[in-house]
């Protein structure tokens, strides 16, 4: 059954079923939209997402939307098939606190950095407005607590839930945009290591620099 | 084991744990938490939620927080252990569309109904703030937006999973905050009739009164 991702390199969402996909052994298809407007056409909304996003995977007739939703989808359809990762636990504990950190990435990690990313990356190139430094300041500072946070969260911990899994996993998409920014990693030791644990894994490594030779070499999509 | 829930009736996220409990058929005690600035707490970032929110639950010595990952660990437990009703199919692609539609409402449905809620009732007893007409009308536009897809999304069937289930739990909480603008809902008869058929569940319509008598007799919280 082929697995088929609708999606795009420069996108958050995508990036992070791709690294779920390339964590698990599953060869896969990246189909890239037409252009960001054609997620609003009719086709569109009518047969890949109704609120016209990506991504959207196929897996073979089955269709599913939403980044977090297609990784834990996938992990308990295809865990331990082609190899030894485990993302999501057996364990209903375990399992519950991997959701629960999930859940931390969209409820608290995501708005400020998302915030921040969007004046660093987006606001420019997609709509030709230039940062602004009000915004940016406060997003930082926003992130900085955030991060304090995760500090201590990661006290003594390897990873999040402390084995690797999907929850370290939805937080490192924006790695790629965050260079003027990595003093906020750097200055924690705790989140620096973490930081540098998941960088180095292939699936995580070899996504993020996809991303990023995708800015490098598409100055003006 | 005892479950205990650290919550609020008057908070969304909290009624929302509460009614999966009921429909699960668990004893639960809930305990209010002293104080909205109590959160902030040293001892409650510590020892409940690290970032100062509520609900967090206790099953025994265990301890989870976020309404949705305390729902979805819920489910995993005890499902089918208490009686026959099913909130998450056994079935991985229905439950990948559960998920699915949990996403939906966290990034689609909630920021303008939150938004709504927030100048309805939350602005003038939390902040004494005056609700701001021109927000309302604009989340009110954002929000009809959303209906319109999910109206679609209805068609030909009573739940958005096609069976009842926690996606559709997930979608209630605000039903006490939007009297003054249940046209919308009126107006959309598939979004009508699901939400009928919602309120009409125990689990719903009990934890609902709650909250609304809750909102009644604390004119000062
Ligand atoms: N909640 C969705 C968010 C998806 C999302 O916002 N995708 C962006 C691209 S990064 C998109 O499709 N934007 C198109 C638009 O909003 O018009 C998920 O996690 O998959
Ligand atoms: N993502 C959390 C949100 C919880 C939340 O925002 N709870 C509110 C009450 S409705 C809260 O604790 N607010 C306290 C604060 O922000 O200071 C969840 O789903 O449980």
């Amino acid at each position: 059954m082929t697995i088929k991702l609708i999606g795009q390199s420069f996108s958050g969402p995508t990036v992070r079923v791709i690294i779920c996909l390339k964590e698990l052994g599953l060869p896969y298809e990246l189909e890239p939209p037409a252009s960001m407007q054609s997620l609003k056409d009719e086709d569109y909304i009518a047969n890949k997402h109704p609120f016209g996003k990506m991504p959207v995977l196929f897996d073979g007739d089955f269709r599913i939307t939403e980044s977090r939703p297609i990784c834990r989808y996938l992990v308990s359809k295809y865990q331990g098939k082609h190899n030894d990762t485990i993302l999501i636990p057996n364990d209903v504990h375990k399992a519950g606190l991997v959701d629960q950190f999930i859940s931390y990435e969209l409820s608290y990690y995501d708005p400020p950095i998302s915030k921040l990313l969007y004046q660093e990356k987006v606001s420019k190139r997609f709509f030709n407005k230039d940062p602004d430094p009000e915004v940016i300041k406060q997003a930082r500072e926003e992130f900085a607590k955030v991060l304090d946070v995760y500090e201590k969260l990661l006290e003594g911990k390897e990873y999040l839930n402390g084995e690797y899994s999907l929850a370290d996993i939805v937080h490192t998409y924006y790695a790629y945009g965050i260079i003027t920014h990595s003093d906020l990693w750097d200055n924690r030791p705790n989140v620096k290591n973490w930081w540098n644990r998941l960088c180095s894994r292939d699936a995580i490594k070899t996504s993020l620099e996809e991303t990023k030779s995708f800015w490098e070499n598409n100055e003006n999509i």
